[in-house]
């Protein structure tokens, strides 16, 4: 029997997918592991094999998977030396099969959908959850229910509904549709791993083991994550606990989380040091992937950043335009404006504090540029045009 | 002293990367290898040092690389059982960092460029490769020259701008264009990395050297590659004439080539029996990508499938796009319609030829779906649109 545990209340609740949410406080319950001596395996060719003591009870099917993980852990240079910082390095989680850091979510949810026998799934998205949660949805051949805003692009659009599941565009609140989706799911037996879901976010541990191997079997000193829900911070923060925990790391890393400025609520709370997320009124960003103005993991995102002596920080949005132009430009990386703040918020904090020269930090890139090129058509595209007869004309006045 | 050599004319030539085309028969050259025994270096994490002897030399420089290769071999189990195939897989190749497989040329042609002293690199494109030379030469620091057609879609354009090339559209001929940009890039010392060039065809081979080593070091039977310029088959071919070379197998893959049907010059003269391919007219097919009406390696590609008991076969964009369709749809894989003829052609073909129960098939699939959702954009989109309130009534209505 699988338990799931309030880090609150310090209750433990046979697991229920249909429910994952503490009977007495309502947070988001996380997947309790009975104290154990874990290990990875380095040599097995799947991330998901290699760490899997580390992760729920499996019952790994090859067929479930479409190649995620084994992202590159891929050093910037370029930047460091523009900027003066210390050793600096992005793990790719763009590289995942549909462009985004779901996917290391989705795999891990829908084995246990299928562990358990249920034949139903869902989500609720903004877009990259929705696109991950319909692919693995539909290499599994399960039903899946797809719940977008009204207001999600064309792009997320499409290449969600090229999967074919339910696709259903709710007008409303996205916080109120979150709650409401575990009504309907528990209802109709469908299986709503949404943001924060405890499978997900054992999942999202797999990139913080997959850095630790990459970086020789030792910690980063600093991790940039931007931070919407809250679930991909909390599952790198496990990964990290999980090493100290079984005595294969002697400290932690840093974890910066990184919000926007116009959708700030868990970097609000930090400053003020609440220990709740209030709500924002009028999230108002381009980093839409981040848009969260009520993050279901708030609360506990708050808990583990003070525990462990984290902290959360906002960039504007210019700032994170700017951080995504550096990147494309700089180091050949066109990652979505989420991801850029994670750059955004280190350029910021380098000028108030000083990183050791030998210092390794990890920015977290969770989704490519591809998927939000609507953030970019309204910017100053430099493109010449010309003839034949007049190329190497051109040509010549730009060499 | 490095070499290239013209397989038509059986004579080789000092490497010359600004003109590296015959200059008796005009056909591109390809890299001479002296006759020397070379190994795979299995332990090697990065995929060019894996296989650096079976390469170009090379100063390998990790800060040129953006991550590039280590792609995944990925089974198709529903596909498999519902069409009754033998064994079938997909080397996923729009999971390198700019989502194409020309991130596997680019990364040794940018190697090739540095330590040639090289400082301006450039190409001609339709998309895939424009938007990757952009990328790997704001990686090295290169100022890079980026020429595509008039008519390359907004979201390709974005996606190459964003890494600020010199970025020019140029009106005319494609065929035309490719010529003119070596006589300028001969002038101006510019090394254009074209779809043929030496270099990138050797980066070609890699996924040809992981998919073996991904089979435990077995060859697949068959390997279906989209052909456009022919520089990805005439790679992967020699990846597996290497592997013959050394004794690592016994035997070549049997090799299918699938062009659309609206642009299938190559096709049309192997079916002739004709030794030159003859260019197209006016191609007319959804797949942008492989739609390349005078491909520069046609009559390469041709001499070596007639040689190794390959063919090239045609796909109908009818098929290209149910072959789309039913990957998104059966096992989560998004790509582009340039992708999915390796799926239509193995479809089609498997209705005339008997393929035994027991073969292994890999579909390369060259691009991700992302890049091109405008040949999605006409087709049905299926979204239901609700309220909070109608939302379980929604629901139950679809379960």
């Amino acid at each position: 029997m699988e338990h799931l545990e309030c880090l609150f209340c310090q209750k433990t609740f046979p697991l229920n997918l249909f429910d994952p949410f503490c009977p007495d406080c309502h947070e988001p319950l996380l997947y309790h592991y009975p104290p154990a001596k874990r290990a990875s395996h380095q040599k097995k060719e799947w991330p998901l094999e290699r760490y899997l003591e580390f992760l729920p009870q499996l019952e790994l099917k090859p067929e479930l998977s479409l190649g995620e993980g084994d992202t590159p852990l891929v050093r910037l240079e370029r930047i460091r030396k523009k900027y003066a910082l210390p050793f600096l390095f992005i793990k790719n989680e763009a590289l995942n099969p549909t462009s985004s850091f779901k996917d290391r979510g989705s795999v891990v949810a829908v084995h246990k959908a299928l562990s358990q026998g249920i034949e139903r799934i869902g989500t609720v998205s903004t877009g990259n959850m929705a696109n991950s949660t319909a692919a693995y949805g539909a290499r599994a051949g399960l039903k899946t229910f797809v719940l977008v805003k009204e207001d999600i692009s064309r792009a997320k659009l499409l290449a969600t509904a090229v999967h074919n599941p339910a696709l259903i565009s709710v007008a409303g609140d996205y916080g109120d549709l979150f709650r409401e989706s575990f009504a309907v799911g528990q209802k109709h037996s469908i299986y709503f791993m949404n943001s924060v879901d405890p499978m997900r976010i054992e999942g999202y541990k797999i990139p913080g083991f997959e850095m630790f191997a990459q970086l020789d079997f030792h910690i980063p000193d600093y991790i940039f994550v931007p931070v919407s829900s809250g679930g991909h911070l909390i599952g790198l923060m496990r990964a990290f606990l999980d090493l100290k925990t079984q005595g294969l790391s002697e400290d932690l890393p840093v974890f910066v989380g990184v919000q926007a400025r116009g959708c700030s609520p868990i970097a609000r709370a930090f400053a003020q040091e609440a220990t709740r997320v209030e709500r924002i009124a009028k999230p108002d960003t381009i980093a839409h992937a981040i848009s969260n103005p009520d993050p279901p993991g708030g609360n506990i995102v708050l808990r583990l950043l003070r525990e462990f002596d984290g902290m959360v920080i906002t960039v504007n949005d210019q700032e994170i335009l700017m951080a995504q132009k550096i990147l494309a430009e700089l180091e050949g990386l066109f990652c979505m404006p989420a991801s850029s703040t994670t750059l955004a918020g280190l350029l910021k904090l380098s000028k108030k504090k000083a990183f050791q020269p030998n210092d390794q930090i990890v920015l977290m890139i969770t989704g490519s540029g591809v998927k939000a090129l609507d953030t970019l058509e309204s910017s100053q595209i430099s493109v010449r045009h010309t003839g034949l007869f007049d190329l190497e004309k051109q040509i010549k006045s730009l060499v």
